[in-house]
């Protein structure tokens, strides 16, 4: 099927080979991947201070999550030479504008969540 | 920690306790859910429709889908009083304003999707 609800979209596909939507979901949109950028978006940050950040992340997901958001190109590894080496990490252009898509759609959600309550409410009431 | 860079967040946490990044992943978030919202944002469609829109939906997972939706607001239910009753769901406005969000989105990554790709290439070139 395809779908043209979306202005930016004039039709697209729900196809698991060729869908914008799971691509989405699929490469950027992962939970960690998410607040490791929304951490980033006030400014550099090196690994421990992320770790502080985001307490429930482990130091595996991390460095996992870090290296995937530096090879899409989202996220800049900086290291400065001193001894030891300092690492920080930025958001790299391309990541602020993704970020700011993502931050829409929590902006959204601050504003619809008295509505979402609502509905929930109502719903449970029916059972 | 808080953030400031979304124009419309001037400040959030990433506590798990408050954090609206984390609900809109955990609430909305979920792949079926994105996916079912696109197939109805076309217009209103019958179980066995949205089977065959997404094909590679349970029929359990659908069921349970569309229930989340309709508690949280975004999707009716309409039933015809026909013989045997029919069944439709479609996307409440509250559902099309989140689905606009979730399409831009989309097209952020149609729209970079090079970008992405290169940095990949450039990133694995190094290893």
């Amino acid at each position: 099927m395809t779908l043209d609800a979306a202005p930016e979209l004039p039709r697209i596909s729900l196809d698991p080979a060729n869908c914008p939507v799971r691509q989405v979901l699929d490469g950027i949109g992962d939970k960690w991947s998410i607040l490791v950028m929304a951490a980033l978006s006030v400014g550099s940050r090196r690994f421990s201070e992320l770790r502080r950040d985001i307490p429930d992340v482990s130091q595996k997901m991390l460095t996992h999550t870090l290296r995937k958001l530096e090879r899409d190109g989202l996220v800049e590894r900086i290291v400065t030479p001193t001894a030891p080496p300092r690492v920080d990490y930025r958001l790299r252009p391309l990541g602020e504008s993704l970020f700011l898509r993502l931050s829409g759609l929590a902006a959204w959600v601050i504003e619809n969540r008295a509505e979402i309550d609502t509905a929930r409410s109502s719903f449970d009431g029916q059972d």
